[in-house]
Order: C-alpha cells, then sequence, then structure tokens
C-alpha cells in the first residue's frame, strides 16, 4: 500500500459481501470438520468473482504458514498469475493475524471484510494477539530468541541486487 | 514461545553457525541468479542438520508469501512431518519481515540467527519497515481499509471449535 485508499475505492464497495463473507464461513466450517486445523475461512474476490479461497489447514498439511488468508491469496495469486493483487478484495471469517496481515500488504490487496476479531481468536486460545504484541518490539525484548551473525557477508548480497539489471521489484 | 529462551538453550549454540549462514547466502545468490526474487535465503537446522531451505521466489512463482523464511518453514515441517519446529534454529541472512517473523512464532522455533538487518532491506527498496510501522497500529489508522461484516455469522465457529472433540490445538 502506497498511500491512503482512495475516495473513489471506499465510494464503491463490493455489493455481494454477504454472499462472499458467507462463502468464507463455509469454508471455514468444512475445514474444521474434516480436521484441517482452525476455524477459519477466506476467499478473494476480483471483478465479482471468486479467484482464491482458503481455511485453515496448518495440522492436516504440516504448515504452520497454511492459514486461511495465506492459502487464499496463494490460490488468487496462481489463478491470476500475478504476484500482487491489486484491485482485489479479501473476506476473511477472522481478523488476520501479523502473518496474514503483513503477507496482505505485501499481496498489495485494496481491502480486508473480516467477521470476528482478533480478541475473539484469542479468547479461542490462538496465538494471534500474543504475536501482534511480539512484532513492535526490539529483537532483544521478544521471547524468541534473536541474534546477529555475520552482518557483512549478507551485506554483499543488497550491493549485488542493486546493480541486477534483470531484477523484478515486489 | 510460551515464555523465556531457558539458560541452557542460549549456553549451547548451534556450532556451526557460519556454515549454516553462508548455506543461507549461498541460496540467496542461487535466487537472485535465477530471478526468483528478492536476494534473501535461510535454512532450517534441527540437530545439526539442513531439514529446510529457501530463498525468496515472490515473482518467479507469483506467490508473495514465497519468502526465503516462509518456504524453508514449510520445507523443514515437510520434511519432519511436524507442524512445529520445537529444537531447530532459523538462519536467514535478514531479519525476517513481519510475515516471516510470525512465521517463526506460529513455526514455535528456539531461535533465529540473521545476517542483514531490515533498515538494510529498507535501504535497498524492501517495504518490510513499512509494515513493521502499520502491524502495531489500530485497524482504523492503516493504510489498508479493513472493514468489521457480520461478526454474529462467525461467532458460531468458535463456538462450534470449542466444543469440538477432534480438534487438534497449534
Amino acid at each position: 500500500m502506497d498511500g491512503p485508499p482512495s475516495l473513489e475505492k471506499n465510494a464503491s464497495p463490493d455489493p455481494s459481501g454477504e454472499d462472499w463473507m458467507r462463502e468464507a464461513i463455509r469454508l471455514a466450517r468444512t475445514g474444521m470438520l474434516t480436521s484441517s486445523g482452525g476455524p477459519f475461512g477466506a476467499v478473494v474476490v476480483c471483478e465479482g468473482s471468486v479467484v482464491g479461497r482458503g481455511f485453515n489447514q496448518v495440522t492436516q498439511l504440516c504448515d504452520p504458514t497454511a492459514h486461511a488468508e495465506v492459502t487464499a491469496i496463494r490460490e488468487a495469486c496462481h489463478a491470476l498469475q500475478r504476484f500482487e493483487l491489486r484491485g482485489c478484495f479479501l473476506y476473511t471469517t477472522c481478523e488476520p493475524c501479523p502473518m496474514c496481515l503483513s503477507a496482505i500488504y505485501w499481496a498489495r490487496l485494496d481491502k480486508v471484510y473480516f467477521a470476528s476479531t482478533r480478541l475473539e481468536a484469542a479468547a479461542a486460545g490462538f496465538d494471534d494477539e500474543f504475536i501482534y504484541g511480539q512484532i513492535p518490539l526490539a529483537v532483544s525484548a521478544r521471547t524468541l530468541p534473536m541474534e546477529q551473525l555475520f552482518p557483512e557477508a549478507a551485506a554483499e548480497l543488497f550491493r549485488e541486487w542493486s546493480v541486477n539489471p534483470d531484477k523484478t521489484l515486489y
């Protein structure tokens, strides 16, 4: 996101929002009933059509990144063959965790509609709120130990990147 | 991470750290030279062996979540057939972005070693620092428009989850 949303964007909400959220809820329930993971679902909508669907599959796939939103974003990008989703909307049954929220920023989605909040997710036993509290902390203040190693060895990578004529910015 | 690291963990750093970081740097360069994405690489180490490798493949795969750390975590979880990586270390050429840092928390990695910092990534043109600034903001204060829709329709999902006898916590 390079700046605040335009008035035009806010003045033209998707007219089918309730349908898309019901689809996200249906996906969440499907995931729960098939023991895929937590009770979360999401869809990506582009020009009035669903282009990506996801439900939480963390435990089923052994993939801690397989949250509903990440899965829907990956599927939408694959369907559209784009690494960004400008012009698309995300409908998710719950306010995104920091991983998914960051993925949403990287994907440049236009807007997110969510139903439940991160506090309801925390009350249901999920770590979203804990991780939200960790992200803004200084490296040394987090519960996760982090240590800098060999910074000069990696600095050369950015120098090579800066002069690489074939790079694609994202 | 359920609490602060134990003393034992900090007193037993991985003895081959330089080798693992060199492997991460090698992966980053491979990714850059094959036009896969940005100049980032990562490895997950478990009991002295690399169990997951990743380099940034955002533009090549059309996947905004295909950062080096996410890719390495997904590969490690697949290799170990676990949705958590307790007892494992991550070596990454750059301080993780908020998406990857959150994925690291969800994966319960023991420790992260990084080389370059997020400020160097920002200087090279990446949005890590911008997204770090967005995450702690109130929903209404972010540049990304977010709106709550139909909260009651999704609340039932958490109620079903709470009484689901087959659920696997993560």
